[in-house]
């Protein structure tokens, strides 16, 4: 299913988590118990669903996280308010084909109104419900649309929708992305479910593209927002496709406590809880990079014994967002000297004399010098559809793990000619 | 000759010059009097002039500014070097093909060895030279090649020889940037002339490409430290063809004295030579912006009424350096929901609701919001090869612009193909 097949390895560890958790296969985020979906086509979109509401009728603790651009869309604005005020939330509704920012008054009012309209046909307070929307900036809601879809969804929820859900929240994605997992240790019984969107406007530092999480654990707020926010830096926010930043990304968890179980700050369940959310977020993160806009090929950068995570952060951002490092990949040319730009580039005091660099576990520069690596060797290894780099910083002990991918024609056709296929 | 007609506006001022200063016709560097230069191939690429001198007998002040780049070539540190001991440099040495970064030690020694030629066969003294490289990274000067083309070139130093040099320094640039004007105000007699180089890892926030400046007036360092900053920072910086920073950047100036003319603190020469070096300079960089690998059309952003002279910059580089933005560009799609976007995406405290965009003279959005404007027209706008955007902060009093370029399929073709290029 899935373009890229070898697998990405994850940097802390690299380990097998088969010991603690289960992937459920074509699970998604309703495969956590009492969690329904439903989708309808309102007539945002030409030609697909593009509404989508996900509900639980038990009480939960939500957390969420959102972008941090300040031209932010009228829903992320209401969300944290909604938030602020209340944890408990049982409904999501999601549109796509419009992003709801840049519109003003009118705007913020049809955002509240989705909220009234969600309420009303699902027969649950307005403090319930968060709402999400991505596609086109500048554009008003069709309210009438809007109201009848969350009419006809409300009326039409399944423990089946998960993978419909999945769709109709995508623009101009080529795959879905979903996820879930039962958790083996220390007991049966827990799941986490998910699905995500995006394939352009993906970058880190904030709560990039849209996913929305599910599970049936008992938690308190301000843990679930911890674990959340940790997890989140880890995968979602060392992403970057081509480095813009949207006005309305935003993750969401909803903890619906079916399971009866309780996460709590000195479990063990909580260690079990924290690995099964990390695997469910990075694989989500992994489909979002697979699916990157026009890539041929998905590009790790493990930047290791830097000062900070930040600076380690920041250098494999530098690489990961330089355009001509990206382009070099499409062309399957290991320029290094634009990754050693790139990370001459950044801010922070790097000492070139010290910087190492491997492509795969071949040595290509040591010491911020050229080495003479094995040519046939690295030109074979650069038509892999995976490509992997390490940049050792030798300067102190922390790491970071960013994914990228190439920038190549295809990039250009889709977003160049992003008007002609709305 | 060059495929943008339009006159791209000063933004400070939008005046005409003329009263001021002429511009010499077909004028580059060795306009200005006793300036020499010559070039040849000396072999390190493979069909171009690789090999460049500059040469004045009489003694100069010099001030340059470099990349700030943490991995600098050898020939930036041993420059900085060099100033920091003498401001009287009477050579420039350029070669294209090899950067001399990442070249370690023997790199250091090679780029030494240039100065100990150059000063051998100009017969001056070692500390009267500045070198100069562009090209790829991590390979060694053949310096039994560089050391020959030296001598060739100081046996064929002309007064003619700018136009060539103005070639000779170039990689992959589609066309030379050569410039040159005499000053009518207060006096006659001052000129300056300059040729540039550079159409790729063009960013702001340094000494950008390669330039080089010559001058006739006599003038001391620190001032001519001065204006030379503060022009850079007007024209150079704040252009962006990609947003990536080389290893290899400098622009420098030499002023050999030959008119006799002061220009001082207090002196009415001193507004007269700045303008003059602002209008050299940014026509050189507004060449540089033209020549943009790939480019379709140039792009003006200007950011008004900003906090700060650098928020102004920030934001207009936040845009400038948009992937989705250059790419709609290009497109000649007005998605202006990515400017919003990318000026949301700026780590300054932004207030979206007092946020006005305007391309051309058309209003296109409203205190952050949509505003209805007239389609028929600004499609017809963006098929234009010059586009300019305002950006209306309301916020403060400060402005910048910034010059960019769309991105095409030929700068994904010339970036992913440039192995197959050399």
């Amino acid at each position: 299913m899935y373009l890229f097949r070898k697998k990405i390895t994850d940097l802390e560890s690299e380990k097998d988590y088969s010991d603690i958790l289960e992937e459920v296969e074509g699970g998604n985020i309703t495969s956590v118990p009492e969690f329904y979906a439903s989708t309808c086509h309102c007539g945002i979109r030409k030609w697909k669903d593009d509404l989508t509401v996900i509900y639980t009728p038990l009480d939960t603790t939500t957390s969420a996280v959102f972008t941090t651009n300040k031209f932010r869309a009228a829903c992320v604005k209401i969300d944290k308010d909604q938030l602020r005020r209340n944890r408990n939330i049982k409904a999501l509704v999601i549109n796509s084909g419009i992003s709801n920012a840049c519109t003003g008054a009118e705007g913020y009012k049809n955002a509240l109104e989705t909220i009234d309209a969600a309420s009303e046909y699902l027969d649950i307070s307005k403090k319930n419900v968060l709402i999400s929307s991505t596609g086109r900036i500048g554009v008003q809601l069709p309210m009438d649309k809007i109201r009848h879809g969350i009419r006809l969804c409300s009326e039409n929820l399944s423990r089946d929708g998960g993978k419909h859900a999945a769709r109709a929240i995508l623009t101009i994605d080529r795959r879905p992305k979903e996820m879930a997992v039962e958790i083996k240790e220390p007991a049966h019984g827990v799941h986490i479910g998910g699905i995500a969107k995006g394939s352009v406007m993906v970058e880190p530092n904030m709560a990039t593209t849209l996913a929305f999480l599910s599970t049936n654990i008992r938690i308190n707020a301000r843990l679930l927002d911890s674990l959340l926010k940790e997890t989140v830096s880890k995968t979602f926010n060392c992403l970057t496709t081509d480095g813009c930043q949207s006005t309305n990304d935003m993750i969401a968890i909803m903890a619906n406590g079916q399971s009866g179980i309780d996460v709590s700050a000195d479990s063990k369940m909580l260690k079990s809880f924290k690995t099964a959310l990390f695997y469910v977020l990075d694989s989500l993160a992994k489909k979002v990079a697979e699916d990157a806009e026009g890539a041929t090929k998905i590009i790790e950068i493990k930047v290791v014994n830097a000062r900070s995570t930040q600076n380690a952060k920041d250098i494999g951002k530098k690489v990961a967002n330089s355009l001509l490092f990206k382009t070099a990949m499409y062309g399957q040319d290991l320029n290094w000297g634009r990754i050693a730009a790139a990370i001459g580039s950044d801010g922070s005091d790097v000492d070139q004399h010290k910087v190492d660099l491997y492509f795969g576990d071949e040595l290509i520069m040591q010491k911020g010098m050229a080495y003479d690596f094995d040519l046939d060797k690295t030109s074979h290894m650069m038509r892999e559809s995976f490509l992997s780099f390490k940049i050792d910083m030798n300067s102190g002990k922390q790491s970071a793990r960013i994914l990228t991918n190439d920038i190549t024609y295809d990039y250009i056709k889709i977003n160049a000619e992003y008007k002609k296929q709305r």
